[in-house]
C-alpha cells in the first residue's frame, strides 16, 4: 500500500457539506478499489482540493474518485515520505 | 487559527532523512510566529512536499519555513474545510 495525496483544482466555492458528501460518497465505494481515503481539505477560495489516501496505484485512487461520483484528481502523486 | 497547506516544488530526490530534518528546523522555531506543522509529505520523484500547518496567516507560515532554514514555499493555501 502506497500513500496518495491527490489534487482537484477548479473547486471554487466548494462548502463543507459538499466536502463531506463527497467523502462519504468515496468512503462508500472506497472498498471495491482497496483505497481508503483518510483526510481531505479544502480552500474554497483557490478552488484547490487536497485528498490523502492510502491505496495499492494512482489509477486505483483515481478510480475510486470516478466510482464515488466525484471530480477526477487533477494530480495525483505517490507520498513514500511522511512525517 | 487556520489550517494551511503549502506546496514545495523542485524536491526532486528529497530523502525521508532531509524531510525530518526540515520538520524539525521548523519544529524549533515556528513557536516564533505562531505557527505549528501537525505533518508533512514527500514525493521524491515529482519533487513535491505538502505540509500541513496551523497559523495566525500566510506570511507566519512563510516565515516559519524561512527561520528553520528551509525552502520557501510555491504555495500557501488557507485549507478551512476538513474532513
Amino acid at each position: 500500500m502506497t500513500r496518495f495525496m491527490d489534487v482537484h483544482h477548479g473547486m471554487q466555492g466548494i462548502t463543507a457539506e459538499q466536502l463531506q458528501q463527497g467523502h462519504d460518497a468515496t468512503a462508500a465505494v472506497e472498498a471495491e478499489e482497496g483505497v481508503h481515503f483518510e483526510h481531505a481539505w479544502a480552500d474554497p477560495e483557490s478552488g484547490t482540493v487536497y485528498c490523502l489516501s492510502e491505496g495499492p496505484s494512482p489509477e486505483a485512487v483515481r478510480r475510486a474518485h470516478e466510482r464515488g461520483g466525484g471530480p477526477r484528481p487533477d494530480e495525483i502523486h505517490a507520498v513514500p515520505l511522511m512525517v
